[in-house]
């Protein structure tokens, strides 16, 4: 095919791409790949390519590329009902169907679920609940948000600022006053290498006492998290870590946001990762793994406590002024049904579970002793390697260089994609959850032989 | 069928419903419908009701319901490629596509489209790219948001601090600081009933130059406006308004944001209001009329001026961290590319202005002489009629009442939906842009019934 077709000259001239340099782009200096298809694994393009997606679009495609049974269920919604809005008690069955095997499947204590189209959304919706929730109990300025350095929360003003990572900040004039951040639970970057994990949770503790006690508990509504860092690194917390915090948040009355984006529907070989390690969340924020990105759909599920005071809250006021146009989009719900019933008949979340800890142990045992990488990590089906200058020394590369991302250029010249995480030399995987062993292979294989190619 | 079955139940107990009452609902005291089907400018619901739906859903099923050309093109899509990113370069042939589609029907000056997933997320895209421009032309003061009372912009933080309704402010803290509101449009509720729509003009333009001054222009980055005002009662702008605006906009530097969210893509019978109404916008904000709701998809369009300096600001800086995981999802774009061919076919903006005109007509016939309505007005494919206790004294009815919902709920007895504008009790039309005269007759003939039964 050529690749100085119409497509590729509307593509450069018309579309403006996400997280993306426009300007190279549009001068045709920064590469451009149109996706035609997938299955399983691997996704192919126009060009003729098929590579192995080690990390499932971004993070998202759970169940694998070209499931028939999601297509069918998405074409048989869109030709009965492609849409009716979910304002004031409408719905459809796919939406109600959806809400209940959301509710089957969430962790104890959950009451009701709101369904939106994005994480960034959820999130949004999150802290319009978490306020209004403190109005509705007369504590008006109990409305700060808590978040940590390098969590991903999304990537809109509120949700942006909640992200902790300077790509998303920088020219925005992010964060908002609204949010405030504590320590990343990111053990291998601890300040004091002296540091055991146990010493390093006491830490992380510390720094969040001490935030609130310089901001006032009074004023501070919600802690958010993600059960392990995404975007920021794929890094799982420090053994205690969350017992250690819910411990703090519950003592100060602060609620707790679980950002499952990423780990929700199975990803680290539990359906949550609130259950993997025992989070009491107030809010569980869910897109990705719900629908595995067929069609988009997020959602809010919301914890007992909260609905009471919600309901309560309307009960004063009259009908709660807030909602999407979009609000469980009906292709989203059907999208999701038959997601869930896959993850479920394939056995998918032990597969994650299984088939992940083989990946982690091989990677580990490919590159964990490379003299430039410093840490090969993961839970589930997530693995990280972070790649460093001189691990002795504990001394990173300088970003300039971007090793990370060659790392990862050499790696889809072998017909494999990973993901050069945003701060840092960090390799990150994500592979679908139908994952086999042959195919982890492949990808550990690929990334020494890319690691040996950059580093040496 | 029975109404206590167990999907009614998981409805009440699991889905949390946008812009609901919460406690009622939960309790089983207000309506809930589960819609099932719809052909045309009607929908189905489970319990055997076909309903003429005067409101298109959330005034975005522009094409109708039912349309198997849409339905089709979405199952292929979900067959061979249901998702794919769109970062860093990446496509697919729906969205590159459905980009030139857009640009070939946008205003003069348009260089690019963002594609997001809903009007709130393209609302909060813009107010992040207004921000990045100006902290590229190195202007970091030059960042409020100029919206009017009764605007409606979103449901987020920041876009429904750019909403004026007090519906979506109550008990959420909003609006937040950066956004500050002028007059609206709105010359029926002008302050002094012997101004002439060029004097209300007048006083709009005053009303915002104070606001101006106030402030200081080089605090003030964009002014965004519905063309016509929408969800805050159907208001088309008086004459002169737009030309006299933008004037005033040009003159302090600060850029145009059109909310097209309700009139792009043929609302109006223009297909963008834009073009209806002289306004030189920086950035258009799509999304319902898009896709006609078949599928979520929203549109940033991005004029050349912001562009070239969106472009610039990555060569300084290097990627822009914005962008959404469903960015430009292929769902999304093949929908909307089969939707825009659709408009297109069945000459859907044409008939949005005639049969709109017809049915502006007839209301205006119908119910414009009844003591109890104060005005029948619209544009295009819209039209709202307010109610009023006292039309001579310009008396209003005590928002208790709720003589609005009580009309609305009068027509949806006789098989006709419409909406009860949240602020004011004024019903609003604007059915899908496919209504025959003979289904206009329906409408007006069904308001003028329930306007007699609840009004005398």
């Amino acid at each position: 095919m050529l690749t100085n077709d119409e497509l590729a000259k509307w593509d450069r001239e018309s579309f403006f791409h996400p997280s993306t340099h426009l300007g190279q782009f549009a001068r045709g200096e920064a590469p451009q790949r149109i996706v035609t298809g997938g299955s399983g694994c691997h996704i192919h393009d126009r060009d003729g390519n098929k590579l192995l997606d080690g990390f499932a679009g971004l993070y998202c495609v759970n169940v694998g590329y070209g499931r028939q049974e999601i297509a069918e269920a998405i074409a048989t919604q869109a030709r009965e009902l492609a849409y009716y809005h979910s304002y004031a008690g409408h719905g459809t069955e796919a939406a109600i169907t959806l809400a209940k095997m959301v509710m089957d499947r969430a962790p104890e204590g959950m009451a009701r679920v709101y369904f939106g189209l994005s994480g960034s959304d959820a999130n949004e919706t999150n802290i319009k609940l978490i306020w209004y929730y403190n109005n509705i109990l007369n504590r008006p300025k109990k409305k700060k948000i808590i978040s940590r350095w390098r969590g991903y929360h999304g990537s809109g003003l509120i949700t942006g600022s909640m992200t902790g990572l300077e790509l998303f900040h920088k020219k925005f004039d992010l964060p908002l006053e609204q949010v405030i951040h504590t320590e990343a639970p990111y053990y291998f970057r601890r300040p004091d290498a002296a540091m055991s994990e146990a010493d390093f949770v006491g830490h992380c503790v510390e720094k969040l006492e001490a935030l609130i006690a310089e901001h006032g508990a009074d004023t501070i509504a919600a802690f958010i998290g993600e059960p392990v860092l995404g975007t920021g690194g794929i890094v799982p917390p420090p053994a205690g870590y969350w017992p250690a915090i819910q411990e703090v948040l519950d003592r100060h009355d602060i609620l707790l946001i679980a950002d499952e984006v990423v780990t929700g529907f199975g990803r680290l070989g539990t359906m949550f990762g609130s259950d993997h390690y025992g989070m009491k969340p107030d809010l569980i924020t869910s897109a990705k793994g719900l629908t595995s990105a067929y069609a988009p759909l997020s959602a809010s599920i919301v914890g007992q406590r909260m609905w009471d005071v919600l309901a309560r809250g309307t009960d004063e006021n009259g009908v709660m002024g807030h909602g999407w146009t979009y609000s469980a989009h009906p292709i989203g719900a059907a999208a999701g049904v038959a997601n869930l019933k896959l993850i479920d008949s394939l056995g998918l979340v032990e597969n994650a579970g299984t088939v992940g800890a083989y990946l982690n142990q091989r990677m580990t045992a490919a590159v964990g002793d490379h003299a430039h990488v410093g840490e090969v990590r993961g839970e589930g089906m997530l693995c990280a390697v972070e790649l460093m200058a001189d691990r002795d020394a504990r001394r990173f590369f300088d970003p300039s260089e971007g090793k990370g991302a060659k790392v990862v250029a050499a790696m889809l010249k072998r017909g494999v994609i990973a993901r050069a995480m945003p701060q840092g030399d960090i390799l990150g995987f994500a592979p679908p959850l139908c994952l086999t062993r042959d195919e982890a292979d492949q990808i550990v294989d690929v990334t020494a032989e890319a690691v040996a190619e950059v580093l040496g």
